[in-house]
C-alpha cells in the first residue's frame, strides 16, 4: 500500500486526534486497561514471550558502520537480558541519515504521516511486548510499564504527528500571487511552498520512561521531514530498538531507505558527544539529567535542543476540606514507580503551624504521621506494593534513599522489600524527611528517588513565595496545591502563571499530580528550567521544518 | 475604549489578515502608493515638517534609568539630525519592562492585539513622517523608504501579529476532563490554559531597514505577551523611536505601562551587550552582520535567538528567452538602495561558454557588456537614478566599493554621483567584476553595497552545484535562476530544497529577487547561515510564549 493510501487509511485516527487537541478532553484511541478483552486472550503471553526470545542474543538489526556488538542493560529486576545491540559509527549513522533524508523529505507531509500512523497502528499492536521491555528495562511495575510504555506513550506520539500535521498545514502548498498594476497588466507570479525538515535529528531517550519521553521528539522529528538517529540510554534500549525496528519495517515495505532511522546504542559517552556535535545534527531531542544537558547546551550549539531536565516538583498544603482523600492521593503520588517520575512531589510545603482540614486542625507533625500512615496503608497488600512501586532504576538512586536518612528528622523510613518473583530487584517504599525552612541547601536540590520532604514553613504565604522562587530557580514540572481559601488558590494561580508551571488544585481522588494526559495535559510548561519545550505544543514542532519557497 | 474593544473594531483587519496569509496571494491592506489621494494632500508635506520639527531637539521621551542624551545618528544625505534620545541604564529597563509585564499578560491575547492593531493603525498614518525618517537616516531613496519603511513594513507588522493570533488561538482556554470509570463515576478535572510570554524580548535592529526588519520581532513578542526592549542601531534611531512612541501612547491611553516598549539608544556594545545577556532577557531578535550574531549564539545562550546575519546571494544564469526583460530586472535589482539589502544578488554565475537567448547565443563577455549597459539606461535620467540608488549608509560600504575596483576585470565601473537636494550624500552606482570560478576566496565573503560578481563557471550544472554548495556554508537569503530548461529548472530547484533557499525563477517583469511580499513570501527560509527564523512562519512567533495550565 503507497504512503498516501496509508493516510487515507489513517485520516480518521488523524482527524479524531486533531479534534481532541481542539478541546483538550479527555480522549485516547488506545486502551490503557491492560485487559485480554481488549487486546486477546494470548497478547500478554506473546508479548512477553517474544521478549524473553530476544536474552541472550544478537538484537536482529543491521545498521551500516556496525563496529561492534554491545550489550549495556542491567535490568533492575535482576533478569538477565545480554541482549547483544550493534554499535555503529557516529559518521556512518549520520551519512546514512543524509542518504535516507531526500526521499523522506519528497514523500511530502501527506505520506510521512502516513508511513508513522501504521507505524505507529504497529507498535499499538505490540503493546505487551514494548510493556514488558520497559519494565524489565526500567523497573517499573507491570501495570504502569503497560500504560506508560504502551498506550499513554503512544497517545503521545499521535499527539506529535497530529501537532505536526497542524503546523505543516497552515502553509499552502501553493499560490498564485496577483497584483494589479493600474492601467497596465497585473504582475502575476506562481508560487510554491515546501516543508523541509532541518537536518538530522538525534533523539537521546532516558533510563525511566523510554518510550514516554522518546516517542514525541521522535515522531514529532520524523513527521516533519527530519531522520533521526535514537540513542536510547543504555539501561533501557529493548523498547527503543523494539519502536525502531517497527519503524525501519513500515519504511522498508514502502520502499523507503531505513537508515531513516537508527539506533545508536552505546554506553560510552564518547558516542552521544560524536552525534551531538556533529554539523550535520540540526535538532536534539534529550531527557535526563542537568549535567549532560547544560553539557548539550554550551557544545551542541549547531543544533536546537528540546530538554527536559531535572527539577524539584512542590507542593503547597494550606488547608483541605477532604483530608483522607488529600492523604491517599499523596501516598499513592509519592510511592508510584517509587517517585521515580519526573512529575513527582519532592516537597511538600507545610506551614509550622499545621492546617485547617475537614477532620479538623492537624499539627505539621500531625500530617506527616498522617501521610505516613497512609503510604503504609497503600502498601500493606503486597500485590499492591509491587504493582505500584516498581523496582528502583539505578544504584545512585539506592545511594540517594540512603543518604536522606542522615538529613532532617524521619516521618516515615523507606523500607527495603523482598520481591517474591524478582528477588534481587531492589524495592524501596517512600521515605518522608522532616526540615525547617532553613534547609534550602537539602531541599532546593534534586532527590531523585523516593525521598521527600516536608518542609514546615512559617506560613502559607512563605509557601507560595518560596514555591514560586523555587520553580524559577530550580525549575519544576509540576506544582501542587490543597487549599479551601479561594483568594489564596488564585494567588498560587498567579505564581504559577509567573513561574512558569503547571498548576494542580485539590487531586484527592484518581488522577495524581504526577500523571499528565495526552491530548489533554501540556508535560511541562517549557518556560522554568526544567524544560525548555512542552508535549505538545506547536513550538515543539513548528522550528523542525522550514518553508523553502519558489516563485515564477 | 477599552482593550477588547479595541479587538472588536479591529477584527475585520485580523480577519483579513489570517485569510490572506491561508491563500499567500498578493493582499495588503495598506497602499504602497504614496499618493495624496490616497493619503491626503498634505500627508507628505506634514510628515516632513514633523520630523523636521525633531532636529536639534531633545526626543520627547521619558524612560526610567535615564542617565545622559545621546545624537548618535549620522545622515547618509548629509542632513545634520543631532536628535537626543534618552541613553537608559540596561538595568533599568529591564526592571521596567518586568513590571509592565503582568498587566500586559493579563490583558490576554484578545486585549494585546486589540491594543497593537490599533497602534499599527497609527502607524500607518504616520507613514509619510517614519518614511521620510527612514530615508534620512538610512539612506534608502524617498520611494523605497516610503514603500519599505512604510507600509511593507507594517505588512510585516500585521502578519507577525496575525500569525501570533493563530498560534495562540490554536490553544483552548479551558477544557473539561471526563475520563469514564467503568461502573464509578467518571474522573472529572477542569482545566484552564493560559498563554505566557517568556519574558523580557530585546529587538535589534539594523542601519538599513528600521522598521522592515525590526517590526515583525517587535510585534510577534508584544502579541505573545512580552515586553520588549528595542534596540535600534545607532545610525538609524528615528524610525524606532517614533514606533515606540506610537506604542507607548496607545498604551498609556488603554492605562497600561508604557514601559512595556522602551527604547535603548546607544552607540556603545557595552549596553547592547549587557542587554542580551542579562538573565531576564528571554528572546533576541537580531538583524546585522555575522561578528555581533556569532557573539549573541555564543554569549547569550540564556536567550532564544532569531536572526538574519550576512549571506551570499546569488543569480544562476543558464539561458532565458527574454534577454532585454532579464537583463532590465537584474539592472534594477543590484541598483536598487545600492545595493544595500540583505536580499541584493551578489554574484552572478554565468557559464564561461556563454548562453543561449531569445537574441542568440551570448558570449560570458556579452552578457556582461549588455548588464552594464542596462544598468547605465536604467540611471541615465538622473531623477530615477537618485531614487533608485538613495545614498550609501556608512562609510565602510563605501570602502568596499573602493576596495573592489582591485578585484577580477572590470565589467563596470562604480560611479560617483552628485545629489542635487542632498551635495553631502555619497552616492555610488553598481560596481560590476568578472572573476574566475578559481576566486573563490572573493566572491564566497560577502561584499555588502553596490558590488556584483560575474563568476564564469565552467557549465551551467557546475553554477548549480556551486551555488547549493555557497548557499550551504556562507548562507543567503535569495537564489535566482534564469533558464528556459525544465530539467536545469527543477534540478535546481532540488538543490534550493536542499540548501534550504527560496528560489525565483525567471524574473523578467515588475518583481525583483530582492523583494518580498508580505503575507506571500517568507522572508528568509531559517534553514541556511543567512538567517535561523522566517518572516512569519509559525516557528518565529510559537516558541515566544509558554501555556501554563492548571486543573482542579
Amino acid at each position: 500500500m503507497p504512503a498516501h493510501a496509508l493516510y487515507e487509511r489513517h485520516r480518521p485516527l488523524l482527524d479524531d486526534a486533531l479534534q481532541a487537541l481542539s478541546r483538550r478532553g479527555h480522549w485516547s484511541p488506545f486502551p490503557e486497561a491492560p485487559s485480554p478483552k481488549v487486546y486477546g486472550e494470548t497478547a500478554q503471553a506473546q508479548g512477553h514471550a517474544a521478549v524473553q526470545a530476544l536474552f541472550g542474543k544478537d538484537y536482529p538489526l543491521r545498521q551500516p558502520g556496525e563496529r561492534a556488538r554491545v550489550a549495556t542493560e542491567q535490568s533492575p529486576y535482576g533478569v538477565a537480558l545480554d541482549i547483544r545491540y550493534p554499535e555503529c559509527d557516529a559518521q556512518a549513522l549520520v551519512d546514512a541519515a543524509q542518504a535516507a533524508e531526500p526521499a523522506w523529505q519528497a514523500l511530502g507531509p501527506q505520506g510521512r504521516t502516513g508511513v508513522l500512523l501504521e507505524a505507529l497502528t504497529r507498535i499499538h499492536q505490540r503493546s505487551f511486548e514494548i510493556a514488558h521491555a520497559v519494565m524489565l528495562t526500567t523497573g517499573q511495575g507491570a501495570m504502569m510499564a503497560f500504560q506508560a510504555g504502551g498506550p499513554h506513550a503512544q497517545d503521545r506520539a499521535l499527539e506529535a504527528i497530529a501537532v505536526a500535521w497542524k503546523a505543516m498545514a497552515d502553509v499552502p502548498a501553493e499560490a498564485v500571487w496577483e497584483k494589479p498594476q493600474g492601467k497596465h497588466a497585473p504582475a502575476v507570479l506562481h508560487k510554491r511552498f515546501e516543508i523541509v525538515g532541518r537536518g538530522v535529528a538525534l533523539v537521546i531517550g532516558c533510563a525511566t520512561f523510554p518510550t514516554w519521553n522518546t516517542y514525541p521528539g521522535l515522531f514529532a522529528a520524523l513527521a516533519t521531514g527530519n531522520p533521526v538517529i535514537v540513542k536510547p540510554h543504555p539501561n533501557a534500549v529493548l523498547p527503543a530498538a523494539l519502536t525502531v525496528s517497527v519503524l525501519r519495517d513500515v519504511l522498508t515495505e514502502q520502499g523507503l531507505d531505513p537508515n531513516l532511522v537508527t539506533l545508536a546504542v552505546s554506553d560510552k559517552p564518547e558516542l552521544t558527544q560524536a552525534l551531538a556535535t556533529h554539523a550535520a545534527v540540526a535538532s536534539i531531542d534529550f531527557t535526563g539529567g542537568n549535567a549532560f544537558g547544560q553539557w548539550l547546551q554550551s557544545n551542541a550549539s549547531q543544533a536546537r535542543l528540546y530538554a527536559e531536565m531535572a527539577g524539584v516538583n512542590l507542593v503547597v498544603i494550606e488547608s483541605t476540606d477532604a483530608y483522607a482523600g488529600m492523604l491517599r492521593n499523596l501516598a499513592l503520588s509519592l510511592s508510584l514507580y517509587s517517585g521515580q517520575m519526573c512529575t513527582t512531589t519532592q516537597n511538600l510545603l507545610i506551614p509550622a503551624g499545621g492546617i485547617e482540614t475537614d477532620q479538623g486542625h492537624k499539627s505539621f507533625e500531625q500530617v506527616g504521621a498522617d501521610l505516613a500512615a497512609a503510604i503504609d496503608q497503600l502498601l500493606t497488600d503486597p500485590k499492591v506494593a509491587f504493582t505500584v512501586l516498581g523496582a528502583i532504576g539505578s544504584a545512585q538512586t539506592v545511594e540517594r534513599v540512603e543518604q536522606a536518612a542522615t538529613v532532617g528528622r524521619a516521618v516515615r523510613a523507606s523500607q527495603k522489600l523482598t520481591h517474591p518473583e524478582y528477588p534481587q530487584a531492589e524495592v524501596r517504599t517512600p521515605a518522608l524527611r522532616a526540615l525547617d525552612v532553613a534547609d534550602a541547601a537539602i531541599y532546593e536540590r534534586e532527590c531523585f528517588g523516593p525521598v521527600s520532604y516536608l518542609v514546615a514553613v512559617p506560613s502559607a504565604q512563605a509557601a507560595r513565595e518560596l514555591a514560586e522562587r523555587s520553580v524559577r530557580a530550580h525549575g519544576a514540572m509540576t506544582l501542587g496545591l490543597y487549599s479551601t481559601d479561594a483568594a489564596f488558590v488564585d494567588a498560587v494561580a498567579a505564581s504559577a502563571l509567573r513561574s512558569r508551571v503547571a498548576l494542580s488544585i485539590n487531586l484527592t481522588q484518581g488522577v495524581m499530580v504526577n500523571q499528565s494526559a495526552g491530548f489533554s495535559d501540556f508535560h511541562a510548561t517549557g518556560g522554568n528550567p526544567a524544560a525548555n519545550a512542552s508535549y505538545t505544543t506547536l513550538a515543539f514542532v513548528a522550528d523542525r521544518f522550514v518553508v523553502v519557497q519558489r516563485r515564477w
